[in-house]
């Protein structure tokens, strides 16, 4: 009961399933048929079949231990109650029209707190696009295309359900799937607090993304991101359009320096974008934790790399000596003709590229890696260079890629393969070293 | 003679070409080889042809009025003054090896430019990746895959190659093309001021981007920027990190200040980073001038629409109040459940959605429109209204788009096409609002 039913249901009740396409009850269906277990669109007016599953009239028909409730807001606390003596453990209920909508709403939403108090039932939302687990085939939304997200290895937790899809499909669009994505709408009884620490133990999310706009559960807040062995990055939204923000979740207001407080005493970021949300969830996901904060840039073309490095600099981010032996084997191999010093220029993509790399990155006085190429046919990118690095050295490197996009996909991939994230714009190569940089300070 | 032949050559000499795959002077002619006019490989050691192209022994052999230098930074004064001799109006020199490199550089960079002025060479670099200018077929770089760059509406004029070609390619990636990208290098005698006042004239460039990194010649600068009529937007770099710029290009430090003085004074933006570069330049390349400051913002979203209204907010965006005509054409359409002040939220796509941003676009009290809707497969984008709205409103409309992108990436090109900018990140569509703001303040 409760919470794990969100994340490990056995059996997914559609709640006001319809066979008419656009109907939200139709595009729930489109997402929970590709739940590996039982599923049933649940509608006393439905006939035959939707998507296959045949309609039955009520949850009480069913063995459902997640409901997936398509109903407007008038008719869900009726709907949470037969779900209740169903015994379902957890509810996603995407209407609007709750606390965020005046005292009738807040009247709803006080009724179906307490039912899911007094059966025990997890309410994701209200006024939510739902969560999904993709290497689970769990696909509790109503949001079409859904149902083709890859599985990933970051979990995104959003207040907006809104941000919550964007994020999703940015990450599948860049080539990422998603290791979950949680839209906390409303949060009845289903908060930050609540998700954290299931998501801190699965062993598929290897980093957590935030959007909060803000929870009144500050204090255990705090106490599960303290406790999160899992990286955790956060972007605070809602600081000035505070009506807007009311109307919308009514969450309450407070500073962002009291989240930053919270996330950066525990290794984690702050992102000031969806993009850097998902970038510092990247990095912090397929990084081993850096030994400390020197930057080696090593660039294949100057322009982008001051770009980098002057980012960097920006953001405290310190640019070491490198070693007497380092220096001598770049010189051997740049033949003193570029910028060998860190950060290390070699004027142009070379053969030597991928030797340039290792020279750095074995450098004891370098912590974190980051490098800026761009990809020519003829060279490739250095991946066998790569492959060793990734076996022999347990140290953050950061590859910013640029050029060709189809011909460099394949390189890239494989970089991501090899634990190693990969960034298409020097300032966002830039901005998640700087997320790696802050987490070790 | 001159700079004009960097724009408007008849025929193009690669000097140094080769045949062998890898090396520039193969790269070069890769790229050289789309010119409409004759392309001659100069190479006293070729044999044979090229990429079709008969080898010749000598520049004098040719007609040619631009040449593109692919050989090293010590043998380039001797082909710059055969150039002259030639007649070759305007020469583009790749090899680094320069004023950015110590006393024998600076020598040199002063004999090719004394030899440019005796003959009225204008001459792009050296230290750069060239020019490309695809409308008319002119790939004057080495850089692999150039040739394939589709034409677009905005120019990149970078002090680092590396930035325009990095430039290039993403706004290649992102579905645009590019109508000229101008690497300026060392800059011996072509600078930012000599290149600004022929894209002003370009009825192809609708917006110039700029990537600086310092110029002696700020003045020149100052006035150009103040002369032109096509926006302009800069993307400064190379604060902190002053010894690497001085072994790059060798330009003076300067304040990002003083060039953000000069743009804004002009309508123009400064950018922070590449995207944001790439994002300013599209949007005002595709946009009517707003009327004034006042944003109507149209949401499909609540937490999007959220993040985006509060990043404008904090850059001094106003909200204007909607007309009490609009507000109930408003309420007609959305029936009270949603936020139906400005910001207007929908809560959702819906089939009205167009209605609604056509209402919005036609309140008086709203100068620049900007819209986030997540793409549902069952609904579209509103194509019908958008076409209405572009062909009798003077008004700029901003449009940021989410959901999953194959589905819908035809509406996103109808949407480019009717002249209207689309975005990708909710970040992204409200930095470029932003711009627009920001251009008529």
């Amino acid at each position: 009961m409760g919470i794990s039913d969100l994340f490990d249901p056995q059996s997914i009740a559609v709640i006001g399933a319809s066979a008419t396409p656009g109907k939200l009850g139709n595009d729930a269906m489109a997402n929970a048929k590709e739940f590996d277990g039982p599923v049933y669109p649940v509608n006393p007016s439905g006939d035959g079949t939707v998507y296959g599953y045949e309609f039955v009239d009520s949850v009480a028909d069913t063995d459902a231990d997640l409901a997936l409730c398509c109903v407007p807001a008038p008719a869900t606390p009726d709907v949470i109650e037969d779900c209740g003596r169903a015994g379902v453990g957890a509810a996603v209920v995407f209407a609007g029209g709750f606390a965020e909508a005046g005292e009738a709403g807040q009247t709803r939403q006080a009724e179906i707190r307490q039912t899911a108090e007094e059966y025990d039932i997890a309410v994701l939302g209200p006024n939510t696009a739902g969560h999904i687990i993709p290497h689970k085939n769990i696909f509790s939304s109503f949001v079409p295309g859904f149902d083709e997200i890859e599985q990933g290895d970051v979990a995104v937790v959003a207040q907006s359900g809104g941000i919550g899809v964007t994020a999703t499909f940015q990450l599948e669009r860049e080539g990422y799937g998603i290791s979950g994505m949680y839209g906390l709408g409303n949060r009845v009884n289903t908060d930050f607090a609540d998700v954290i620490p299931k998501l801190d133990e699965d062993p598929q999310t290897k980093a957590i993304g935030l959007h909060i706009e803000g929870t009144t559960e500050i204090d255990e807040f705090a106490e599960v991101v303290s406790d999160a062995t899992t990286p955790i990055v956060a972007l605070k939204s809602g600081n000035r359009m505070r009506d807007f923000v009311q109307a919308h979740t009514a969450a309450p207001n407070q500073t962002y320096e009291r989240y930053e407080e919270i996330l950066t005493a525990n290794g984690g970021a702050m992102a000031g974008s969806v993009t850097e949300l998902l970038d510092a969830s990247r990095v912090l996901a397929k990084s081993p934790t850096p030994a400390g904060p020197n930057v080696g840039l090593v660039t294949a073309q100057a322009g982008p790399g001051i770009m980098m490095a002057d980012y960097l600099a920006e953001r405290g981010a310190t640019f070491p000596e490198l070693t007497a032996e380092t220096q001598d084997q770049l010189d051997d191999l740049l033949l003193g003709f570029t910028y060998d010093e860190n950060p290390v220029d070699t004027g142009r993509p070379m053969p030597e590229f991928g030797e340039v790399i290792d020279t750095v990155a074995r450098d004891d006085n370098v912590d974190i890696v980051l490098v800026y190429e761009i990809f020519e046919h003829s060279l490739g990118y250095p991946i066998d260079e790569l492959e060793t690095l990734s076996a022999e050295l347990d140290k953050p490197i950061v590859f910013t890629v640029a050029g060709p996009y189809d011909p460099l996909e394949p390189d890239r991939q494989r970089m991501e393969e090899l634990g190693i994230p990969t960034f298409d714009a020097p300032e966002r190569g830039a901005y998640a070293t700087s997320v790696l940089v802050d987490s070790v300070r």
